[in-house]
């Protein structure tokens, strides 16, 4: 864990390192396209670690149990309530809502190339994508089951033992939340969508349009790619939320959230998130962690000003803003198309 | 509207009437297949009339409004909510559960051939699934909205403006929840779901298996075709529920509904509901108005005891299950195929 940490302080110390340089020396020789093939990553085919393999049998039942609301307490609420395939991966709520109409802490982020960042939910208190599912089962917010007993009853009597066997065929009682979550996750970890962006960093410069190009360049040069790099442009560090000014006057919060130190208690975490990908951005309004900016433009001004003290020119903003819309991608096939639950209902009670 | 009723009348009793022949009579040369081609009818390519024509645009526009959760008060309820494609356009809850967790009245009927039916609404008080459709967007316990000029505002900030524009060419001001109706209820009018049962009923005597087509003859025998008859095999008149026995006691009811009777305050409407169309039903569990009955052999031996005062024996529940099965259809491919919303979220309130 440590170690993961400081080879994380390495990598960010070295971007920073290299924006200086590429913003400060004169080096005219490095293009705009090896600068962001130094920058960022394009999306791999799928999401599949080592810890987290995947198989077509999991897969397929993960995106049958992705879609079926008949898990949660009352029946109304499944994956896809707050991560609608339509509207990528998200609800356009600025908090999602769960069972029994109970109010969820934060935004709900697009489950699309989820698996890549380096931890789930705003706030970092779920490991990766499967523990996120997992733990949803009994969440209060979410399908808000009392027990996971509960949910183990609910999963036999709707017919996916079956498939529960063959997708974990080493193990003698496979019916249980862990695997709920690794069989989201391995569905979870195909959804990738290949952007304009990616087909850019692989070295086909006309993806992007000339202005979404000097997005790029205005992404770079203004610090934006400091916390959003990577394969996910972001989605891989914490930081605190209005190094500049006061995140929550910026941007017009009902109420103040205390980010990461909810988590931590470590006074050090106060107004701390996650960084979010940026993948998809123009497709997932509204923003931040509390939803409270509809628009685009207007999230893209107040991040180059609460982050970075910087007041952007219109046609700055214009520019990042075309450059944002070129990470939007091509959803997955299997993602929109919804199909064939089992047709059982759970034994008859007036909720 | 007399002259309906008159018809309707006539058509019942020359139903009863061609009952009691093919029942008791000798006519040893009126086969199976002719017998049910008497009293069913396959299912036409769609569901377009006079009164409501179906245009491409409109069935596109319908589609979209259909999946759209943010037009419902808190974003979280879309006709798609209550009539989920995965489950043959119903929810598996006896009763369904809209915007702020309001129950509703009765059990989600199926969307799925709908619009062949007289009326909407298990008792009756929606005329079309137009009206149906429009009345959801203010209805409490649906979409939940304070009042029609709301829903104008969303449809406009959501950017449905165009889609409205170009599917009633002829009108000024085509927002409006009249249109929004009329757009569901296009797409709806194309959700047919033919099965073997239609293709028998177009002489394929083979598309049922032996079991079915006795299934078919206890249909009619027993008399539960006087009710459930014509292309939806039901849907097409009243009738009280609990001729013989209460249905309350018959079914475990935990509330006494009194059916269309809570509508026209006529005591001969006291506990009549809506025939409901069969079309679908082994798909579409839990079962009748409040979905008090789990599983359709129990629903068969219920209906024949109070509606008829017959006790099935196993044989022939096991038949009737047989043909109710051929009565599920195949999904149409653009209602399990989920597509492209406008990306705009409503502006930013906590809820």
């Amino acid at each position: 864990m440590k170690q993961l940490f400081l080879s994380r302080t390495l990598t960010i110390i070295s971007i920073v390192a290299l924006l200086a340089v590429t913003a400060h020396a004169q080096q005219p020789e490095i293009t705009l396209l090896e600068q962001a093939q130094q920058l960022f990553k394009p999306l791999p085919q799928d999401m599949a670690t080592t810890e987290f393999p995947i198989t077509p049998m999991r897969v397929a039942l993960g995106r049958k149990l992705f879609f079926d609301a008949r898990l949660s307490l009352d029946g109304t609420v499944s994956c896809a309530s707050c991560h609608r395939p339509a509207l990528f991966g998200t609800d356009a709520l600025p908090k999602s809502i769960g069972v029994e109409h109970r109010l969820n802490a934060h935004n709900a982020p697009t489950v699309l190339n989820a698996a890549l960042q380096f931890k789930s939910h705003w706030i970092g208190d779920r490991e990766n994508v499967e523990d996120q599912a997992m733990k949803s089962l009994t969440g209060y917010a979410s399908f808000g089951n009392p027990d996971t007993e509960t949910v183990i009853k609910k999963i036999k009597a709707l017919g996916y033992a079956d498939n529960f066997a063959q997708s974990f065929p080493e193990q003698k009682d496979p019916i249980k939340p862990e695997n709920w979550g690794i069989a989201i996750g391995a569905y979870e970890r195909t959804l990738v969508t290949p952007s304009p962006f990616d087909d850019f960093l692989r070295g086909n410069v006309n993806a992007l349009t000339p202005q979404a190009q000097r997005g790029v360049n205005t992404f770079i040069e203004t610090g934006c790619a400091s916390c959003h790099s990577g394969i996910g442009v972001g989605g891989a560090l914490f930081q605190k939320f209005g190094l500049v000014e006061d995140y929550w006057k910026a941007i017009g919060s009902q109420t103040l959230d205390e980010g990461r130190y909810s988590v931590t208690k470590n006074p050090n975490d106060k107004y701390v998130f996650k960084v979010p990908s940026l993948r998809n951005v123009a497709k997932t309004p509204p923003y931040f962690h509390d939803g409270s900016v509809a628009t685009l433009p207007q999230a893209v001004i107040v991040m180059a000003r609460v982050q970075l003290g910087k007041t952007l020119t219109e046609q700055q903003v214009a520019d990042l803003v075309a450059f944002l819309n070129s990470l939007t991608g091509k959803l997955p096939e299997d993602f929109i198309t919804e199909l064939g639950l089992p047709p059982q209902a759970l034994p008859a009670t007036t909720p």
